[in-house]
């Protein structure tokens, strides 16, 4: 038997958020049901409830950065029991078959993954996400999170945390390395921390130094304004590893000629235009440009696990169910410090 | 005293070639003297020529894939002695201090290496090619040419033949790899050749199927028309390697969605104008955009060494110096197979 849980959903694209119910599937052999207890706000939570990345499905309930505590296992389950404190992701299911699933890069999955929200699990029932206050998922992608981190600030990592632990990882970011972050926003700010956390040397690089002392604090060794044209004589040939966190089209060329011989700017940040470069960039240092997409199950609960060890977690501002349009507007300009999360507990009508 | 030596030269960007001469340096303590056999025409002669490229220096002596036989060496010289038989690539010196150099990358020199032609060495002096009958050349930026190439097919592997043996190398060419090579021209079909030596399976993509039997003779496993789109759908995600060597625009979003997981668009061909792509197209599956240029001097001379085990040479058309400026034009119209070699011995005013 399904079961009808209070959530927080939008009914058509852009329109506000109203609280209302939906269905979780009954609980399977190998599910777990995690009493949500915060779920953070991702701007791409915006663009789809906004319907800007192509057609959605509507009515949405958004939140792919949920974490609480399992209240219910099915029958097959051992990977988690009832009181752990659970988190889940940007996907819910994956193929399982597939090359990229087998090497546990199931963000990656070739027949496609089951998004959180705002996609169909391979049945076709739609999916819906955190701005809820449980959730049913199938205990494989479930994460564990660690004692020693707070749910509310824990629960931005999910998809803010892997999406820079990811790639600072692949691209070798530690000791001896220095690696840039573009953009001090919810993705900036978890990247200085976890590439500091790594030992690599860490200079962050965003639009103005309004936010140079946070970014200190949680552990960037340099901090540079991109709208001084000063700050790209001055870097030229600096850096092993560039992550570009924005969303707005930004001059590829430029931060090219940061980058020292060999060295990669990644983009985890998605514009929506095509971006340009000149080819003489990348073929006069054999530099690279590379895209990363969050992480896998693994390296999920590696980040995780990494986050608790070192002390991280996301910087919050928490917000009650009433707060998510204007947060949305907010987040749009740029306006957080650094994260919101909804405090589920206020979803339910009173 | 220097050395006057017969040349042909370009007075002005665009002017016809004419007979002349150049003075080449006396010969220092480890200078070599190269008796010029053949030297091939590379698309970048014709941009310098034409000043495509930015202001360059008149009159232009091009040429830098030469072939010959040294006929003195200065009495510091252990690397090479009269009657061997050498080539000069693309750069004559380079700082020998910096990390690049150090490294064995002079073509990535920070300093800025010294170009065989259209540049200046260290003291000011401009540098004439390899459209000449003798050049002198530092004896550390001259290459062996091993027994078992002709000097003919020898002269373009010093900037084709590197331009794509150093990225096949660098990106893991061999058994087990797919590999595809855009454009079948100069530089595409030593790329055919090298990477099939190396081990690769090699893909063809190229405009038309009009070289698809050189292509296969020459070591392809598939040959393929990129004007045909149903192309671009019968290979999705099938390369881990693509190295593009056209210098036209391309479609980079419609080539990166050939690229298996974390494959490779290396760039070695270059486009004026900018090149655009969609970020997805890399954070998709974690792919690269990446440009190579030529080589440095230990990895030629590996290159050249590489070529002679395997009987590779380039595949040319050879004549005189009367025939340059036409063969610019026919070069430009693609209509070569697949290099240009300027016999030297027709170079003195009869």
């Amino acid at each position: 038997m399904s079961l009808t849980v209070p959530a927080l959903l939008t009914p058509s694209a852009g329109a506000p958020f109203e609280r209302g119910t939906v269905e979780r599937r009954e609980l399977g052999e190998h599910d777990v049901l995690i009493d949500i207890a915060y779920a953070g706000i991702c701007h791409s939570d915006i663009h789809q409830a906004r319907e800007e990345w192509g057609k959605a499905i509507f009515p949405m309930v958004p939140g792919h950065e949920i974490a609480g505590v399992i209240s219910a296992v099915g029958s097959g389950v051992t990977k988690h029991a009832v009181g752990d404190r659970a988190g889940v992701g940007c996907f819910v299911d994956s193929c399982r078959e597939c090359e990229m699933c087998l090497a546990g890069e199931e963000q990656f999955c070739l027949k496609g993954n089951v998004a959180t929200y705002n996609g169909k699990t391979y049945d076709g029932t739609p999916t819906y996400g955190g701005y809820s206050t449980q959730i049913v998922v199938d205990e494989n992608y479930a994460l564990r999170i660690p004692e020693g981190i707070s749910l509310d600030v824990a629960a931005p990592l999910l998809c803010a945390g892997i999406t820079l632990y990811s790639p600072l990882r692949h691209w070798g970011a530690g000791p001896g390395k220095k690696v840039a972050i573009v953009g001090m926003g919810g993705l900036g700010h978890m990247g200085v921390q976890l590439a500091s956390a790594l030992g690599a040397e860490v200079t962050v690089l965003s639009q103005s130094l309004s936010k140079q002392e946070d970014g200190m604090t949680l552990g960037a060794d340099h901090y540079y304004a991109t709208s001084d044209r000063q700050t790209f004589r001055d870097l030229r040939r600096s850096f092993d590893l560039i992550i570009s966190t924005v969303g707005a089209d930004i001059d590829v060329d430029a931060y090219l000629s940061l980058l020292r011989f060999e060295g990669s700017l990644v983009f985890v940040g998605l514009p929506e235009n095509k971006q340009s470069f000149r080819v003489f960039s990348l073929t006069g240092a054999r530099r690279n440009l590379s895209g990363s997409n969050i992480g896998g199950i693994r390296e999920t609960q590696e980040m995780l696990d990494f986050c608790a060890e070192h002390g991280i977690g996301s910087v919050i501002e928490t917000i009650t169910a009433d707060d998510v349009d204007k947060a949305y507007d907010r987040v749009v300009n740029s306006d957080v410090r650094y994260r919101f999360v909804i405090d589920t507990s206020t979803i339910p009508a009173s």
